[in-house]
């Protein structure tokens, strides 16, 4: 059965596919047109009832939230692909804790951050100097906690590549792509290290190629 | 081997505590005073660099982030308890989906009511009657949601109680304790049938009657 997954070139949706080619997992794409209103569609509400992306269908099998699909793949394909969630079962807790660390700690600021410098034209939001450095600020605290993190550790959640670093590729993407604040990124020695090695992922790099960002 | 949960009378600690209770397994608490900072003592960031609730410590093991920590015990406890994440991969896939949605939907907008209704005089926040209104508006919205999927299944993954559940329990109990807002569950008639069955859990009652919420 092949993957559908909806909406590939936001960023949410990109965290499923950059799972699913590390995995090896077969998938195709059904394009949902944020800036047009497809995801308040009523098909695609029955599939997602938030109007949220991303959404997969699986033969009659369907689930958004990507960070539940990702776990979902993750555990499916155990055994095919990059393992993700470490080889026993204390990695994996270590990988979940830095899974919600990304959800909950850096995520936000940063999805502030974008909204406020990348997409305020497209969205009619008039860029908040207040809002942005309250969030820069925030992001830099969380990204300096990283760094002490990082400085005996080669990714977060142990020496190996996992579901929490994967996670942080599609939103880190616009620090250092849009954004305008690669600097946040490079002023950390070993969290810039460290983006370089995920970014450079021959699976981030086919995702990019694959699915451009909307502009 | 002792589990030792940090901070028990705080909600997201609370998350913890209610499924070792589900899973049966032993543990011990430890106070963690928030209004006196002790989160940010140097020996409590050793445990939890972000400064946050909970923390737990197992032997050599440590693990912080609630949701994390949860999801570690189920699967390391797997035929011991209640199952909360379902029988099947895709159950438990359903289980991921509703737990990111509680973190992800239900849970901002709840916390934000809560930090302006229950604890603004503690905090010295001023309680902002337009910011309660719209994140009333936004959590009476994913209620809507919820009462559309409660009307065809009892509980939010499936016909089982789960982790999803679970995970609703600690700060959903503000809106009928605290924070004056029952009538958002009350009013609608499948997410109070199910709210009843929930927190109607031995498991709950004894969480409740074992670690008060802090007032």
């Amino acid at each position: 059965m092949v993957v559908k997954v909806y909406g590939p070139e936001y960023a949410s949706s990109k965290r499923v596919i950059v799972c699913l080619v590390e995995k090896e997992i077969e998938f195709e794409v059904v394009d949902i047109d944020l800036f047009k209103g497809e995801n308040k569609s009523p098909d695609y509400l029955k599939l997602q009832p938030f109007g949220l992306l991303p959404a997969i269908q699986d033969g009659d099998y369907t689930l958004y939230e990507s960070r539940a699909i990702i776990r979902y793949y993750v555990e499916k394909y155990k055994s095919q692909g990059t393992e993700l969630f470490g080889k026993t079962m204390e990695e994996k807790g270590k990988v979940e804790q830095w899974l919600e660390v990304e959800a909950h700690n850096f995520h936000p600021p940063l999805y502030t951050l974008v909204l406020h410098t990348v997409f305020s034209s497209k969205l009619g939001i008039t860029p908040d100097q207040k809002v942005i450095q309250e969030n820069e600020a925030k992001l830099g605290k969380v990204l300096d906690i990283y760094e002490e993190r990082l400085s005996t550790s080669k990714y977060l959640a142990g020496d190996f590549f996992s579901l929490a670093d994967l996670s942080h590729l599609p939103f880190g993407h616009y620090l250092l792509n849009g954004a305008g604040k690669g600097y946040m990124i490079r002023d950390r020695k070993h969290v810039s290290a460290w983006w370089d090695v995920i970014s450079n992922r021959p699976s981030w790099k086919k995702v990019l190629q694959l699915f451009p960002y909307p502009t």
